[in-house]
């Protein structure tokens, strides 16, 4: 979809993925080695009580099911950034992680008519719907053909 | 380091680490497979000229490079999230990063007296001292021993 193809309110949900101990164990030696992520013995000394995932990895996870999903990667010229990104519970191993998404904000960009920005706020849900991480990201999406048909026409 | 160990405005800086073509593209697969950070050739096409790494990959970087640091994660107690997430310039093959960190608030816990939440700014920088990303991250510290053995005493 491009950018003219979302209004404010669209919304989508992508499929779910589980996540394993061993890929839990292997992000972290790779990104982010602190006991909690590591380590299932030494997890379960702190105050999380087991293994959970790096919330590094739990964001990876929703830009691959995000890109996965397809909605808008065929138009997206990158992103510039992320707000409000909040781990709000654990994700443990065997957890089956879905994202939804919804667009909150879309702006066609002043200096380069081809592409316009829109903001989609994240939340990535467990199996038992409960809300593990949320957050916003700005997509950088091109216009579509027919909408700078139409302005041009106008124009 | 614990939570009393650093005041506001401290600051530290990590080592370098070079990222490779052959990283961006593994890391893509796995992770963002879009076609500016899985395919040099595809990438010639895009506005970025050249393959670049993910967003999420130059993140995932600056969390290794800063507990490599050691600073402050042998009191940690996990992250409640990141705020103003910013990737400011393209990352490609090559590039050398290293990570400034600066503490810019703290505030010890009501609820939870052992620990403290301490925010730090991280500026992510290239070989020619380029911000390439910045984000705002919030840290769960563990209070030093000493520091509340003299609050239990004055209390």
């Amino acid at each position: 979809m491009y950018f003219d193809d979302m209004g404010v309110g669209f919304s989508y949900e992508t499929d779910e993925r589980e996540i394993t101990e061993e890929e839990i164990i292997a992000f972290a030696q790779q990104w982010d080695p602190q006991p909690f992520h590591l380590d299932p013995e030494a997890a379960r000394e702190t105050h999380y009580g087991g293994l959970i995932a790096s919330g590094l990895q739990t964001l990876a996870m929703a830009f691959r099911l995000t890109l996965d999903a397809g909605i808008w990667n065929e138009s997206s010229a990158g992103s510039p950034g992320l707000d409000e990104l909040r781990w709000r519970r654990p994700v443990r191993p065997g957890d089956r992680l879905k994202v939804r998404g919804q667009v909150t904000d879309m702006r066609p960009s002043r200096s380069k008519p081809e592409r316009g920005m829109t903001e989609i706020a994240y939340e990535v849900l467990n199996q038992h719907g409960e809300v593990v991480m949320s957050y916003r990201a700005m997509h950088l999406l091109m216009r579509s053909p027919e909408a700078l048909a139409e302005e041009a026409g106008e124009g």
